[in-house]
């Protein structure tokens, strides 16, 4: 049987860095074409990398972009390059008129933006023989959840192509437009398509591998051919790209699929029908046989990631591209002894190695001996470094020229929030004197319900297990002790009940539910927006469901200023939950009256802004 | 000649508090009929408030709305009201569809999210006699900027209607609908109606109002009819809606106006022409003649405001708004003798009254004498109380315990750094045990280019300033001194060149080029997108260009954790600018080499995160 040698380039491309990317492309065209590859297919905007965002208003970088795409194109021969970029229909006048709108006023500025998503596609050339030889817009553009690509984008309308490939009659189509049933992939199927290429930037959360094979066998099962899926890798601020690339035959099974959460290129030999059905749609001709007809035994299909693992590699490769696409190569992180810490740190010198990552113990009046040997035992099993900074100096300072205007030193919640200020600033000094990231260390259940200090705990440029719940947390050390045969982090550490050891004997369960019953009830009312009246319904007390429902509802203000971390599920507080700070909805609870306002004995419970 | 009766409602909603919104337009509308008004025109979606953002997504949130909206028009009778909701077609299926949804995988998830939007639309039910006599789904729907509206809502497609009202065929409109050429205002004009009410929640920035009444004026011209146009009023996190509500005749002239900032109730006789042109659209005949025939004077055009006073009352009003509707009473500012924390707490004082406004003098080692005689002055002409606390304690208890780590006492950017957030940490303390918001006192300048601490002087609940210009802070301090007429701020604030005073000697012009050369430069590189080639076509020197917006790139992740505040111009640091935090691309400079990494000088100018 003849066949189709494709490269799947599973790139880890940089937002904005157009040239760079360029060359990322061209790089990978030489691998493939060295490996016999027909099409050498990449993933969705590799040119601006995904998602480019506002940077597409800036003419300039759209100008850019095109010129890259120019550059890929001229390296191109034989083998043909799938390349995504921003295409402009009518691009000869959008500099001049964006030109002469930045000088007028409102109205024609808005006009100018409003005009320009007009004009711009997200868009994938097939390029070849030093040239483009056809282009392939996005039709249908996902406008929710992370995504806002209706701000940029106008949907794609010409009409569906086919290309001839070595014998094989191939069509195109971009991330969304295989979500649904419909749309380009079946068109192009009955329009003659042997193999489709979905090109993609899909980014990772629990489970969202599984639902990319079910619809993309609903769609080959709608179309009746197979499937080439390309997804891009890397992490981009919140998101994590987890790759995953692979072919699917036309019975819906999966016959190559490259790893998961690594750059590489996967090249699959594609048998072509042996009776092509005939084509109704434009067919553009390259080639009629393969140029290396020689079969290619792909690599074996990676064995799928338990949970654990996939999000332990989201996390590290988060973590890695955030801090190495910023310029960073080290990480300072304050180290409590604690089970979130220690995850944290874990990660860190997966991600970075351990020379680069750098503990800080900061002691207390309320520390626990167990705190301070629990963090030297961790920082002994990781190889890093710990440096040891007491607060109390500063904290006696603190509390001793604030009395003067309390009355009083200060006590309860305050004295508390001042602890952990006292800690943010320590870490950012060292931060600003070393060069060092702080890597902060709140999970997703301190942040639904505000359990933190504002500037304090939560201070640092990048949160690493920010939509890790924390019952997930305890999964993951378990895990990465389990990965290594010994216990990284120490078992204490995982056996203490957790406490933030901001007054004598505190412990979480003193302000919170049980973790255990706490993280599947803000799965419920996060993730899954349930209301009170349906929680309620599944079996849980009432009391305590409008407790934390309010407790989630206060804390947004607090959640809008945390820094950038890594998404893992399907709803992250970040652009999947665009909800107002000033907002006085309140779920009405079924039987008993909600508690209002800040939360009783949370470090922080007060309302907006303080 | 006979006349319509209009009652122009321009209220200020909240956000979320369905009930407590429809509680305010019965209010109104029972006000409304008191002076005899066929009609009462309230604004775009006025019973969720604007903008309701991902609340949209709960359907019990949606739910609600619907029973308000049957509360508001079962108060009905005789007098029409026109009021603003979120319509769903088709929602008896909504609940189960979500429902099921919830506790099923992502992929249904998914498309229950993109269903919930085909359902959800932006609408106004004509409301009378104890019922909904009609509904209007907004067309045209922003997707750009501040706006997000496709997210949650579909286009309305249902064929237009017109109301015959006291003889007059009215049509309705909503906000986005009448900015662009065409569209349902003139189609309702052609099918026949005599007036049409556009109902908005449109944002004010510097210049809107014009923009506003020229689109009006370029929307009547084509309909050949006369405009009603009621604007929202208050502040909604960034968002300052300005009112300003008005009526145009079928001229293009304004004949009556709602002053702006203020909730008001502006009652208008609109004249009926005397041969109304033959009906082609659907009638829904109300009433004939009018219930009041007695002409009635409306209240004289406000003057218009000058740029100083439009902006000054804006911060007023969306500073007073996010403490009331998050249930703040009392502010704290710390006060340095500079101009910026003066302005913030003349705002304040504006806001809330002296009393509830608490400055905080924090001296340290480099302070000047005339710092803290000004910040003393400055109280004492606002009324307000002063408390002192001193740093030194805390900056020398810091010094100490980092010496061991760093080798030495903290020195240069670290040195700088660590007063600003020893400074930080004493305002939240006093917040925690007092109640008290902290209000940031960072302009828009310094925000820009990063001239600002992380946790430092950028800690605290709502940043008043934070999209105002130097150059404008000192205009409108100038202002507020002029309406005063005696210095409020005291002049020796407004003469001294700028400082953080963070080291000896130190001054804003030693990192940053004069507020008079920045702002302008600023303006065009981020207000209005203009690359480096442009801007150095004007004028500007092509290093300091290539500088400034190397630095304006720098400082995305310190923006991302900056509390909200008050949007004033046309592209704030907010929703208006969504940029990469990881972000490789730089504008090419024309002829020079841009400056690369951190900006050196400032106070935190360091790479994302430190």
């Amino acid at each position: 049987m003849s066949h189709l040698r494709v490269a799947l380039c599973q790139l880890d491309t940089v937002v904005g860095e157009v040239d760079g990317n360029a060359d990322r492309i061209i790089d990978s065209l030489t691998r493939a074409e060295a490996e016999g590859a027909d099409v050498a297919a990449f993933p969705e905007l590799a040119i601006t990398g995904y998602p480019p965002e506002d940077l597409l208003l800036k003419p300039a970088f759209v100008g850019l972009n095109l010129a890259a795409l120019e550059k890929v194109a001229a390296a191109t021969s034989a083998c043909l390059a799938l390349v995504g970029f921003v295409d402009v229909v009518g691009h000869e006048d959008l500099d001049a008129a964006v030109a002469h709108a930045a000088g007028a006023g409102a109205v024609a500025r808005e006009a100018a933006i409003r005009g320009a998503p007009r004009r711009l596609r997200n868009a994938v050339a097939v390029c070849g023989r030093g040239g483009v030889l056809g282009v392939y817009h996005k039709r249908r553009l996902p406008n929710y959840g992370v995504f806002d690509e209706e701000r940029w984008f106008a949907p794609g309308t010409s009409e569906l192509e086919l290309y001839l490939v070595a014998g094989m009659p191939l069509g195109i189509s971009i991330c969304e437009d295989l979500w649904f049933p419909g749309g380009p992939v079946p068109e192009l199927a009955a329009g003659g398509a042997g193999l489709v290429v979905n090109m993609n930037a899909s980014p990772y959360s629990i489970g969202r591998e599984a639902d990319r094979l079910g619809v993309a066998r609903e769609r080959v099962a709608e179309a009746g051919c197979a499937l080439v899926y390309v997804n891009q890798v890397g992490g981009q601020d919140e998101l994590v790209f987890d790759g995953g690339s692979f072919v699917m035959d036309s019975g819906g099974e999966v016959v190559a699929a490259a790893p998961r959460f690594v750059e590489t290129i996967l090249v699959v030999d594609v048998p072509i029908p042996p009776a092509v059905r005939s084509t109704t749609l434009p067919v553009l001709s390259i080639s009629s046989a393969p140029r290396d007809p020689a079969a290619r035994r792909p690599p074996p299909i990676p064995a799928p990631l338990g949970e654990e693992a996939e999000v332990y590699e989201a996390l590290v490769l988060g973590t890695r591209d955030y801090l190495k696409k910023n310029g960073f190569t080290d990480a300072v992180i304050g180290l409590s002894g604690g089970v979130d810490s220690s995850l944290v740190a874990a990660v860190a010198v997966d991600a970075l190695g351990a020379r680069h990552v750098h503990g800080l113990s900061m002691p207390s009046r309320y520390s626990s001996a167990g705190s301070v040997t629990d963090a030297a035992a961790l920082a002994e099993g990781l190889g890093i470094d710990l440096h040891h900074v007491p607060i109390e100096p500063a904290h006696a300072a603190f509390g001793s020229v604030l009395a003067d205007t309390l009355g009083d030193v200060p006590s309860g919640l305050t004295d508390e929030n001042l602890q952990s200020r006292i800690r943010g600033v320590l870490l950012m000094a060292l931060s600003n004197a070393r060069g060092w990231i702080v890597l902060t260390t709140g999970n997703k259940s301190e942040l639904a319900t505000g359990y933190s200090t504002l500037y304090g705990d939560s201070a640092g440029g990048f949160a690493v297990i920010k939509d890790v719940p924390k019952t997930l947390v305890y999964r993951l050390c378990r895990y990465r002790n389990a990965r290594e045969g010994k216990d990284l982090i120490p078992e204490s550490v995982l056996s203490k009940p957790p406490s933030a050891e901001l007054r004598p004997d505190q412990r979480d369960d003193q302000s919170l539910p049980p973790y255990e019953v706490l993280d599947p009830l803000l799965d419920a009312l996060v993730l899954n927006d349930r209301s009170i009246a349906d929680v309620v319904g599944d079996g849980f007390a009432p009391d305590l469901v409008a407790r934390v429902a309010s407790l989630v509802d206060s804390a947004e203000y607090k959640r809008r200023q945390s820094p950038p971390g890594v998404r893992i599920t399907a709803k992250a507080f970040g652009k999947d939950r665009r909800m107002p700070i000033t907002n006085r909805y309140r779920d009405p609870a079924p039987e008993t009256t909600p508690t209002t306002g800040g939360a009783p004995g949370d470090p922080d419970g007060v309302a907006p802004g303080a």
